[in-house]
């Protein structure tokens, strides 16, 4: 079982990537893990943020396979505590899937195909946070969830 | 009317740093905004969390004036989304007030003592973030809260 990140767009910010880049070496000590990322669409400057979804959405579409179990990031999605959000990734990494693929949308989210796709919708925050900043929240709540399952000290709850 | 960010202990991370320092330059082209940091304790590794948390408690009570409004930041208080969040904000700084000053704590959290002190407790996640990331995301949610009562273009709902 392998866990993906299927992310849309650069990663703009340059401590975004350090971050991404320090909690990517620890999670890969751990667990089979990759992080592929859906290149940002081009002239988005002139499209409408529904097509622009639309088209980010196909491009989405086709990084996901038929037997992924895909996990939406949505601020509207079921929101968990890191304990529960713990057991119910250890339940995941039991099933006889071959990946659990954590999807963040773009800079106006995702589309309608994408989100009938998701198997579960899942929100780190009520708020709104840049498509950037939530991949690194989601980074450090994977390892933490991570160092639980495995029983290593980092988690005080 | 002034905001102040009140967090315990240095920076330990360059990227934390380098993306809080970001905000900050944003921020404070909008609005007065200070951060605060109490110091690090020392010798708290032979100290029990309870100890450390009392202790650091009083130094967060040292740096709060009697008239300053009290937002504590922690996981178990009200979620708001951003919109509720820039709307809250806006009537704070209405209040005739000095400072509103948001808190985050320690490693373990906040004392008994510095709990009864908040005058509202916001939680930015229903999960458990390091107290460094919650730096992080709040400056980005204060920044994004600001745009909004402003009217500056940053926030997709």
């Amino acid at each position: 079982m392998k866990i993906v990140l299927l992310q849309t767009g650069k990663t703009a910010d340059k401590y975004i990537s350090e971050g991404v880049a320090d909690y990517l070496a620890r999670i890969t000590r751990m667990t089979g893990f990759e992080i592929i990322t859906v290149p940002d669409l081009k002239y988005t400057g002139k499209m409408p943020p529904a097509e622009q979804t639309l088209r980010e959405g196909r491009a989405i579409l086709n990084c996901i396979r038929n037997d992924d179990y895909v996990v939406l990031l949505d601020r509207k999605g079921k929101a968990l505590d890191t304990i529960e959000f713990a057991n119910e990734l250890q339940k995941l990494l039991l099933m006889p899937k071959k990946r659990v693929l954590f999807l963040i949308g773009g800079a106006w989210g995702v589309s309608e195909e994408v989100y009938k796709r998701a198997n579960f919708i899942l929100s780190l925050s009520k708020m709104t946070f840049s498509h950037q900043m939530v991949r690194l929240l989601f980074m450090e709540q994977l390892y933490r969830a991570l160092t639980i399952i495995k029983g290593i000290p980092y988690h005080h709850e």
